[in-house]
């Protein structure tokens, strides 16, 4: 982690930053009497899929933890339709005492459909964080619940529900995978401050986030923005500010607001101590001229979105987080078993 | 509805059809003791999310249901941002005790955000059918559900749940609005048998409906193969056929299955008794010189989907369904209402 010899800034692998949290794992297995059963559904033929449905078995064989790759549709045999049975398995997975997590590849039929699909997982199973009640509580900043609450469909109240401590047989609500992994990558690199107190680490730092969809770019705004970021919330047709700190008036919001910004995107990345970008595009790049010397990059798309010399005024590049989510996975495995003892 | 002077199919007007049920909904209303409230919530700026949303409030003035508009964000001025407001007002109304009914006028945001909010709209008050729950028995078949199994996020399990007749404490799911327009229309039309038994009164019809989204494709599809149909799920990258016949065993299944496809688009209206379309685009058209003699169609697109001179092939021409999907609604506030009293 020391600058280049050429004076460039850092190139942080996620392998790094996995590697504490993957440590804590091992140390949590050990202390526990049964290994967690994750069941793995790859249900399409596409190549990535199956790439990081061997990585996972790969990781949790490393690990110790129970993983079972069901393979249902064109990932079983090439006469079967793609995601042909895959709403079978998950129901079967969800009906399967034995199992603690369900983790889905997707895309699998895209769009509409496979949210259908993240809404039948169960949310005592939901290792991705994908269900609905999850995101609930987060755009809410509700940080603990009862797990009894996810078995029914109400919702919390939003008002005094977002406390910062957990109160008696709460237990920590679950985050979406990659988000959480950006914000690992974050703690990890010193943007969150361990002096201010917990919930407001972020404060005083901006972030551009370029990506606006509900699996990584807003999750990701609002939990940034509920630990005091100001948050640049970029997509292709407009720009907004995520932030729980007040403009006008001098009441600190609960959780975070939304404002239409009237920045541009080149004023966005010329204040921003952090750029995250996450734009499933190969021709889509960040133009390195207009980040702020010594910000921080981390790339979240599969695609490379930073141009190959974005060191040059980055002080640390995290050029892939793929690796810390699959950790945050095997993490909020551990916190669902974790639920069945409370 | 007598053919036209030309010799051509007839054009059947939305108006024909939704006034029965018109009918219908006054006469539940007169012997109902509290008119139910419907909440209509705008929070776009939108021209034909205004236009829908006056329409509701002028119908449910006609037919005496208490409407109120709520209008949030870019609906209510032009200084606050499309959808503005919007998360806010639906939990507000969820938890509004005096509300029976809540519907929101998409698209607000699009795609995975709109999403979101149909799923925090409670079971109780979706007079549109969007939440994952009434996919969800739509998709297997689940005709009656106990009102309090929506206090629950377990789901019902998957076998014997599919009776055709209710049992004591169940009410009929709700059927989201698009979808069951059509299926009205269907009836109105005779495409759906009387003399057939229930649940397969569509049964020797087949169908091709083209598009395959969350919103009207897919639940269309499995709607009318649960009834029987064979239906030909049309859609931009492939053709799958919904049946609950089956192909070589001789059991029928419970509900639909879903294959492939090897038909054409030209070869599926050469033997479609009944086509569908809702394709959201003014350049698409489907072909006249394809279509079977005497066939049924149905735009179902706000764009015309059908060529001008449809009725030289087709014996009867819906060319909207839009009135009819507004008192499906309706017809659905009551049936939550209803709920109340189980």
């Amino acid at each position: 982690m020391t600058p280049d010899t050429a004076g460039k800034g850092i190139l942080l692998k996620a392998d790094q930053i996995s590697a504490t949290f993957i440590e804590e794992i091992k140390q949590s297995l050990q202390k526990s009497t049964r290994s967690p059963r994750l069941v793995g559904i790859l249900a399409s033929s596409a190549a990535p899929s199956r790439s990081y449905a061997e990585f996972t078995q790969k990781l949790c064989q490393e690990i110790k933890i129970d993983f079972v790759l069901k393979k249902t549709g064109a990932a079983l045999s090439s006469e079967l339709q793609e995601g042909e049975g895959v709403e079978e398995a998950i129901i079967e997975a969800n009906e399967d005492q034995a199992v603690d997590g369900i983790m889905v590849y997707y895309p699998i039929f895209g769009g509409q459909q496979d949210h259908y699909l993240q809404q039948l997982v169960s949310p005592f199973k939901d290792v991705e964080g994908l269900h609905f009640k999850f995101h609930y509580n987060l755009y809410h900043n509700i940080r603990y619940l009862e797990p009894k609450a996810l078995l029914e469909s109400v919702l919390p109240t939003t008002t005094g529900a977002d406390e910062q401590q957990p109160s008696a047989g709460t237990v920590k609500s679950i985050i979406p995978c990659t988000p959480l992994a950006v914000v690992k990558c974050l703690e990890c690199v010193g943007v969150y401050n361990k002096l201010l107190p917990y919930g407001d680490r972020a404060y005083g730092k901006t972030v551009t986030i370029i990506n606006r969809s509900e699996v990584v770019g807003r999750p990701l705004a609002a939990l940034l923005s509920n630990d005091g970021a100001r948050v640049l919330s970029v997509d292709i047709d407009s720009i907004q500010e995520y932030t729980k700190r007040p403009s006008t008036e001098r009441k600190y919001h609960r959780r975070h607001v939304v404002q239409p910004s009237t920045l541009t995107l080149q004023e966005c990345l010329a204040i921003s101590d952090v750029v995250i970008s996450a734009v499933p595009s190969t021709a889509y790049k960040v133009k390195t001229e207009w980040l702020k010397d010594g910000c921080i990059c981390v790339n979240v798309a599969t695609e490379k979105n930073f141009e190959s010399d974005v060191r040059e005024k980055g002080s640390i590049f995290i050029p892939a987080v793929g690796k810390i989510t699959i950790t945050m996975l095997l993490r909020n495995l551990l916190r669902l078993q974790g639920y069945k003892q409370t």
